[in-house]
């Protein structure tokens, strides 16, 4: 079913211990995008600058992604540094250009207002409010967020979430938003504040889903050679909302079928640079893969 | 089916955020005899002092626990002292008094020597090695260390790892061991040097098991208030080993049950400090928690 994601496009430059890429495809929607269309065409809104590449934006169409809600306008493209530390643990934010992103007003296209299925990529919670203030009556809304808005923005956050059925979060920003350093009680936390299921994402040791009617957990894929761990997150809300699209359904059991595959598009998504794996990557690979974790964490 | 323990009897000084306890007992056979004692009667080996007090062997035999090889010799019980940030996640050391343990030679009483599971907890390699010595045709025998031995006693280590079935340890230890950080390759590295099984064990987020025909992973169980996570690893132990000797094979589903065995003692541990909550609890008690866990981890 009809799946819309709203959030940012990047041009990002990466540093590793071992290799760097400059000005490489990025932005959390871009890597949602990417990773939920080996489920279904999502539609994409963001916003880019004259600098963009069209071979960025063929590459995205080439994928399946509904690129006509992508506004080109004047300015430079949103860019992002970042810098891993060798244990993978440790980001450091080396730059941050926001560009054509200071005055992002999303503007859903009229085909997709009505999309049952919509992420809320990380972005400001007033802009992820204002896209979804433009969709008609939908099934199933993610959201997701990060540390500098639980910073800066904590008031629209929380308005935000109480109108999210979820939020996808990592253990540091689970632990931020609810000053709660044990998980699960951070978790039900979170379901407190509104939404009825939370996601909190524990990189190289996993996910967990907590519901009003499932509780799942998940270690990660057992990758053995990392490249670069960025968009890892949006990946797996992207396999995660992709194969709840698919299914058309937020039964539990399909919500922990979704949590492997958002767990496999992460593991290919950290493979390689920006998109360079998890974009070439065909609905087999990832069906083999998620055969292969299920026989791993299968008592 | 018989199962063996060699390690150390402790009085450990604990202090947490919110709460302490003073001359807990302790030790790392200790935890091990008590969790195991739930699957099968386990054999003890291990040094005490004078001041050893009767009513704490009087628990570990209640609870099933053999104690005919704990040896009760001049001086005092080992003591060791710790205190845990916050987050869990930093333990210090405040004080290690050796007492008798420095001298510890152990002995297999003539009963255990053909013992087929053996289990040789946490203690320098040389003594683990003495005690392996003594058993005559173990059919699996599993090791655990810590990153005292990897600093000051490698080559007696390496020596160890050569003679065992399997190896367990944490996280950290996985990394100082081979110098590798990513784990699934550090698990790989330790296997190179010998043994055929490695778990890894990854504290709040759960273990997972390498092997030449197993690999198997796990979240931990969700406890929601821990207590003190001392002697958490050496109940997984002794859940793990408890479960193999049960079922008298080391077959691949008979792991990863042993596994999911290991993380439910583990979680019951640190609800109490010492053996308060583990000691108090029943087969039922764990076999339900155990199908909980099931229900959390099953796509």
């Amino acid at each position: 079913m009809s799946l819309l994601v709203i959030g940012t496009l990047a041009y990002d430059t990466v540093e590793t211990a071992s290799d760097q890429r400059d000005n490489a495809l990025g932005g959390s929607a871009m890597y949602f995008s990417v990773a939920s269309a080996l489920y279904t065409c999502p539609a994409l809104v963001g916003v880019v600058g004259q600098d963009f590449r069209e071979e960025d934006m063929e590459l995205m169409r080439a994928r399946g992604v509904d690129c006509s809600g992508v506004e080109q306008v004047e300015g430079k493209t949103f860019r992002w540094g970042g810098r891993y530390e060798p244990d993978w643990n440790t980001r450091h934010t080396t730059f941050t250009e926001l560009n054509v992103l200071e005055h992002f007003d999303p503007k859903v296209p009229a085909a997709s207002r009505d999309a049952k299925f919509v992420f809320l990529a990380n972005a400001a919670p007033a802009v992820q409010a204002r896209a979804l203030d433009q969709v008609n009556a939908p099934t199933f809304v993610m959201a997701d967020t990060m540390n500098l808005w639980i910073d800066v923005a904590l008031d629209d956050l929380k308005t935000l979430i109480r109108r999210v059925d979820g939020l996808i979060l990592n253990d540091e920003e689970a632990r931020m938003l609810t000053g709660e350093n044990n998980l699960i009680r951070a978790a039900q936390q979170v379901m407190d504040m509104g939404p009825r299921f939370v996601i909190v994402k524990k990189g190289e040791h996993g996910a967990f889903l907590m519901g009003e009617n499932v509780h799942f957990a998940l270690p990660a894929y057992p990758v053995d050679t990392v490249v670069d761990p960025t968009g890892a997150g949006d990946c797996f809300a992207g396999g995660f909302m992709g194969a709840v699209a698919e299914a058309g359904s937020m039964e539990p059991e399909v919500l922990r079928r979704a949590m492997v595959h958002g767990t496999i598009t992460a593991s290919f998504c950290v493979q390689g640079f920006s998109v360079e794996d998890i974009g070439s990557r065909s609905r087999a690979e990832i069906d083999a893969r998620y055969n292969e974790l299920l026989s791993i964490v299968t008592v």
